[in-house]
């Protein structure tokens, strides 16, 4: 199922894509997904981000080949950094480039969603414990990532962490295409298959260091072929099986 | 006044320090700070950490003497990094040392925490954006930090975020002695004359990075001193004119 956080007629709800309309849930998908009858049309709806993370935990460099690309050797142990909430952009929203960054980056990510609260998660448990899979950008300022040092400011302005469109619950993550699209031209194709921590590993590391709660976030790193995007530029990140997030990217208007 | 939050018959509620109770607020204390009649014995009340923040950004290396006996130059910017509130502990409760983790520092900071939504806070404007100041421990694997680079794994273990005892809403925060206490040794002993970055150009520079919400918590940095801990240690932040924040380290018991 395509779940959906969505806002129509001033109030905010879940709900699951039925061909051309969104149906309601009654409740959070999280214990369990609860269909009402009503039904919106999509077009009339106005999508959010779909999940409110307590947290969004990210991987660094988690593809095979872009870490032999990059003369890397390939980590024992994933890298992860945080994003704060405040940055979640939902699909069809705007990527805003802030003043003072010189260069700005997309990078197509495969995100999941935690479905129930947990901690040291084995690996062999972990499926049970994500909901739903969806397309985030891991939007990055390379050039206060290169003068920091640490990654956390170049990656955690207001709009840089687009989530979307919706979290699709039924894919199986393991061999799923990965693409980034600027301006319809393809930047990034790789598959989760070229993963060095797969999904469930990802879960249950993390899991060992802090608590996961529902509608966490957990992303799992970019493949090669990231660049920079301009003010004006459509970027989409498409993942088979779940769908494309699309975002333009603007100046600041005030 | 010093606000706490706290727990009481299976309650949580917010209240004020009044000699030896805790006068109940009406409600949260960010937009105004409204008492009841109603008072509680402070020794049967269980404090929590005094704020529930959607994000928690911390500052590194900020005091000047600190970076000189570093020997580094004196950051031009602040470097920042966030940690996730399930790290958050309150006053009295055990910081775990983790497994596979072989050391463990204390880092003595002072934090402030958020009272209104804000973005782009104009500097001479950023104390209307303080409800209160309080002790912070950033509480640190270090053989984590230099094996990852990036802080966050490092810094983000459940319980790496002891945070209290209360909010101090009076308090000036430009010239406040700070210290840590490791078994009632003073470790760290410092002032907040010392900081290149004063909390007023903090508040504004997080806040160009990220929208700022009430209950957000904004950390600055510690001085010289910091060093490890051992399983069965008590340790202290103190900060003139706020209070003592005392956690216990132990082993993980299961």
């Amino acid at each position: 199922m395509r779940v959906i956080r969505f806002e129509y007629k001033n109030k905010i709800s879940w709900g699951v894509i039925e061909g051309l309309v969104a149906r309601v849930l009654s409740r959070p998908p999280f214990e369990k997904i609860k269909l009402t009858d009503k039904k919106i049309a999509l077009n009339k709806i106005k999508l959010l981000p779909p999940c409110l993370p307590g947290k969004i935990v990210l991987c660094g460099l988690n593809y095979r080949r872009h870490a032999q690309e990059l003369n890397l050797t390939v980590p024992k142990e994933p890298v992860i950094f945080l994003k704060p909430a405040t940055a979640l952009l939902a699909h069809g929203q705007k990527i805003i480039y802030p003043p003072g960054v010189s260069r700005l980056d997309y990078e197509a990510e495969l995100a999941l969603v935690i479905k129930k609260p947990g901690r040291n998660i084995p690996f062999n448990k972990a499926a049970d414990f994500i909901l739903g899979f969806t397309c985030l950008n891991d939007v990055t300022a390379r050039d206060l990532q290169k003068k920091d040092g640490q990654w956390t400011r170049s990656k955690s302005f207001d709009t840089f962490c687009p989530l979307g469109p919706w979290l699709e619950t039924e894919v199986k993550p393991g061999d799923l295409h990965i693409r980034a699209y600027l301006n319809s031209k393809i930047m990034q194709d790789s598959s989760t298959r070229d993963f060095i921590f797969p999904v469930n590993y990802l879960v249950s590391f993390i899991s060992r260091i802090m608590t996961l709660a529902p509608g966490d976030v957990i992303s799992t790193g970019t493949p090669s072929g990231i660049g920079p995007m301009q003010p004006g530029d459509l970027i989409e990140i498409e993942i088979g099986g779940i769908g494309r997030l699309a975002n333009r990217v603007v100046r600041r208007v005030k």
